[in-house]
């Protein structure tokens, strides 16, 4: 699992200025949550597309941590690039309302859907791409909403396992505040990754490296000493969530 | 492109089965328009998962026509299925004053994906899937909006091109006069799918069908008596859209 961050750098930057050619199109928007992966997306983007092409759409909700915001500006800052702030509240909260009372699942796909429009939305506005920020053990684990935070254009970060993104930030400089911190969608106040998922970004990184990079099989990563528990947990995760990672399916009717 | 409607609904019907079982989910919403295709994707699934397993959800906004809240009821009550109403207006038009002035692409855009905030939430409600709506021609063509009316958990008419779903309609018993109004998305007053492409289905259905299924080049194409201004604006659409119908590109980093 370890990486030549320099060698990681060049490919994103030059995967990106191929994709962005390839489409016609120059610039590009991020949804930027004051956490590590947007971060990252941001750093990789600005350097792949000039500072002058990234707009970085800042969306808080009412019950967002105040320090996400900060943050999200510290790379703001420090990349030198346009910046625009958009409350979700209002929207988000017209929405429960007419659905009634929605479980926090429910609220949180609310809110990672409505970010989607409104990124979308600036998107088509300022002729850009969304530039993506979903991470390699997310996409495994389905720990995203799908048609919300895992909607964009093209994603520069999505074959990096969280851990390496934690080094790759580092690496490229991303704020000190943003690296030291839990990882949360923010969905709700107190909520980290680790303990809504029960699993450990260090220990469940290693496990689909050995499963998905190493091809290793259910005997094998038994035999690695991964537990019992943490495997069933994990591959159920993997296996509920597998949709997420595939079109839909369509009934084929023709030859 | 004639197709045995008996045959294709004995495989869609029996694909809806397949895959629900396969997920282990019983139960299916759908967003239903008032138009041809929500209403054939309706009337196959109430046959397979059982009229009492679908939920029909209507979601006009403020200048949706009357006819499509009629029509849609019409095929509700044909096929003795639940339903709910779920205006969108207040949240489309909070994004709205929020977004500032927008063209009417972007407001289509936002009601789309509005729809889908609200399909996917009642589907999240119910522990139900989302049925798609969309049609092969819409796909080829990218004339669709990507995270919005596209949106879905699985497809039963997505290999049917737009003229084939006429017919398929007709012989399931779609009502009369879903069948015999012109499509329209009705995103906006007065719009309709052929005025808006400026292409007519009948036509582009022919050249897709040409195309993508006997796989003709483009010389051929062109001495199939097909016009040149006709194939530059559909190989352009196509191309345009092309990302709509796959995962967003990753920059790859591990071998």
């Amino acid at each position: 699992m370890e990486l030549n961050y320099s060698e990681v750098k060049n490919k994103i930057v030059s995967f990106l200025r191929k994709e962005t050619d390839r489409i016609g199109i120059k610039k590009a928007v991020i949804g930027l949550s004051g956490g590590i992966d947007s971060a990252t997306s941001a750093f990789l983007a600005a350097e792949a597309l000039g500072k002058e092409n990234l707009l970085c759409v800042l969306m808080p909700y009412k019950t967002s941590s105040p320090e996400s915001v900060t943050d999200a500006l510290k790379v703001v800052h420090k990349l030198g690039v346009r910046h625009k702030k958009i409350e979700i509240t209002e929207i988000v909260d017209t929405i429960v309302s007419i659905q009634g009372e929605v479980s926090d699942i429910r609220k949180g796909n609310i809110m990672a859907r409505t970010r989607m429009i409104l990124l979308f939305d600036e998107s088509n506005k300022e002729n850009a791409i969304v530039i993506g920020t979903g991470n390699k053990t997310e996409i495994y684990l389905g720990y995203t909403t799908i048609y919300g935070d895992s909607a964009c254009s093209i994603n520069p970060i999505g074959d990096l396992y969280k851990t390496q993104i934690f080094s790759f930030a580092e690496y490229l400089g991303v704020p000190e505040s943003i690296l030291k911190k839990k990882p949360s969608a923010d969905l709700w106040q107190g909520q980290t990754d680790e303990g809504e998922m029960g699993i450990l970004y260090a220990e469940v990184d290693k496990y689909l490296y050995n499963k998905f990079d190493l091809k290793k099989s259910s005997d094998e990563l038994f035999s690695a000493g991964f537990n019992k528990d943490f495997i069933d947990k994990v591959e159920l995760m993997i296996k509920k969530n597998e949709f997420k990672r595939f079109l839909p399916p369509i009934a084929i009717i023709s030859n």
